[in-house]
């Protein structure tokens, strides 16, 4: 176990400080995970600490009910949020939670980000959807519990799939994005908040625009996922 | 006194040339101060010298009237607006004016910068008023004074807590922001713009949108603020 | 054929290295080529690697086809777009794809990037066309060289000469341009952005705005391309 | 003369290279001359000279009719518009042209920067005019000398103080900027271009939003200039 804990440490650490070189957060405003499903752990970000102060040994070890195993810090105050996630969804293997200024322009506004290009549809084969608001008991009981819970509700209920839909928005909030590892992850971000930007660029020159084809969608996401794919060096 | 004086010229010296480096300023457009109420006195940015060209003892040491106790330079144009500040509210430490982009757009705009998400209320507990114009005899008798008095009648009518809302645009002109001391008034201008940046982007995607609900306000204000705060390692 | 092939490796490798310089592309999502028509080679970047870990050498050497001649990699998955403007207008040397935003913002939209002013005319001798989306067949059957073909369409039935117009939107996708070599079809790529984004701003300022003069048009471009240019040192 | 001159060339080859540090020009679309009215010389920026190759040495020396004093380079094509501002505003010595994308953006609407908040009025006493466009005859006749005219004219119609209002945009082309030098005149480019943005994202905002109180504006442009002013250290 030492071993692989000791390479999520360094995963989460990376993947953390790597936030702000993409320009995804300010101060303390975003939180990495990695999970081994083997052995029931969860590697995240201590909660409120500066990027410039973490290091490997800092992150925190959470079992998967959010008991710290190790670390001397808090977790993440959305520890729980990654949690619920992670049971609900087996296929995933890390999750990224920021408040980058265009996702939290979308989450602010209600609206899902539409397919309109085929940057979007490279990595989202769909549109990223706009969770609804959390109601006032589930801000109340346990907001963070609730905002896993509102996200998995969204997905099961408009039947996305998270491996080809990897993110979303949260009402009110800010985006979450997740794959098979931290490093995953984190690219998926990165791709949400530049397709937040294009499609406000879009919407601003043609407010009346209309989502692209999408057999445009599926050929670009087929052309880099799946048993057909050819973009790369696979 | 002399060692606390030279803690608070570094610390207005440290928080000045903090601006630009978040970009919250061009050449001399803004300025920090710090007040020290045992000892009746504010340190402040001189006017106009090039941020390149400040140090600690450049700084400006003035009494609560703004007479000029230690420091062969002016102080700061707007040291009359940060003493009525002062003055208003015995809670507060430090004072940060910019003409932040953003922020400044909101300013001109006249409108308060409305409520639409967590980021917000992380450290705003509610929206972020724009005070009225001034009229034509307050600017004409003591512009900045009158400027720092709109502020305070604007928290007054609206029955608004400064330690809860720490920032303010002024109609027509800029922000203003505190905090206890100038670390967290320019923590607070950095949330200030990034939050006019997030809110204008909404409004151009979703020109009708609506204020988040406000038990979502309560919920992440509350979390980072107050007796039962449970965000970060206190 | 050796000397004149590493210099095309250089050519095309330090193109694609400028790419995020300019801050054209994000991750792997650009690709410079150039040719060679006397020795009927193209040169173009490997599919899906990084940029960090482009070299000369890897690059990759392909014939008209796109048969791979030289390099153990994959070469772009645009390399049949890149093949079809090529054998269409014999005038180019080099080409260049991007996803870059403000690009894509109007991509998206549909619209041609208007001729609002003389940054526009200096490179650009009429609007910037956007091309008709693909069809389900165009984008089932050989989309990248379908895509190729489109463009050419566009400029064909518009009656468009690639020398003077040196740039197209492709619709729901992102900008292609080319030169007489890579260096000049990047340096198009970043007109084009440029551009793009004056011209969102001048939308966003004023929704009713008209073409600019057509001689204005004229006067800029001719003032530093043809017999009588006058810009610069020729 | 020759320590004139080579203080000349030295301000004006500093002012050509702080363009790009201050992201008001990309390649060579910038320039800079400064005037010395006793010499009757002006020292301006050569032509389509990548910025990266400038030198004090290869500034162009011209008379005030343009013809090349000294240097091997022509001057910037842009010559004859600065010749016509010198000549017809005494008061004047440097002057900036870029092609800065918000003030672009502006210039291309067709419509003045409207007179909004403090920012402008700190250095900008009035609206910051934009020209009609160029006739025909006016642009095949002269086209940079007839730009010049036009600037001149929309001054003196409107009966405006070039030394008030620093700065004008040309419709459908961009921002000349002028001062008592070539550092001041670069200034007024930097708070052009920051005022043209604060101006549009308040027009996103507030799409209604109207002028700003004028004794705002004379309040602010009158605590920085003339015999009253009290901002800095004078």
């Amino acid at each position: 176990m030492s071993e692989t804990l000791t390479q999520m440490r360094q995963n989460v650490y990376h993947g953390n400080i790597e936030l702000p070189k993409y320009k995804l957060v300010k101060f303390t405003w975003g939180n990495v995970s990695e999970i081994n499903r083997d052995l029931g752990i969860v590697v995240i970000k201590p909660s409120g600490v500066d990027y410039e102060k973490l290091t490997p040994e800092n992150m925190v070890v959470t079992d998967l009910e959010g008991n710290v195993l190790e670390g001397s810090f808090n977790p993440s105050s959305d520890l729980q949020t990654h949690l619920e996630l992670y049971k609900a969804w087996p296929e995933i293997g890390g999750i990224v939670h920021t408040h980058s200024t265009e996702a939290v322009g979308w989450a602010q506004s209600g609206l899902d980000i539409p397919f309109l290009g085929t940057t979007h549809a490279d990595y989202f084969h769909g549109p990223i959807p706009c969770t609804r608001s959390l109601t006032y008991n589930e801000v109340e009981d346990a907001y963070e519990k609730e905002t896993g819970k509102v996200i998995v509700e969204t997905f099961k209920e408009r039947k996305l799939d998270p491996t080809s839909i990897p993110g979303v928005i949260v009402s009110n909030h800010g985006p979450f994005t997740w794959g098979k590892n931290a490093s995953q992850a984190i690219y998926h971000s990165v791709v949400l908040e530049e397709v937040a930007k294009m499609n406000r660029y879009t919407k601003q020159i043609n407010p009346c625009v209309e989502n692209a084809p999408s057999y445009i969608m599926d050929k670009h996401y087929l052309r880099k996922h799946g048993t057909n794919a050819y973009y790369g060096q696979q």
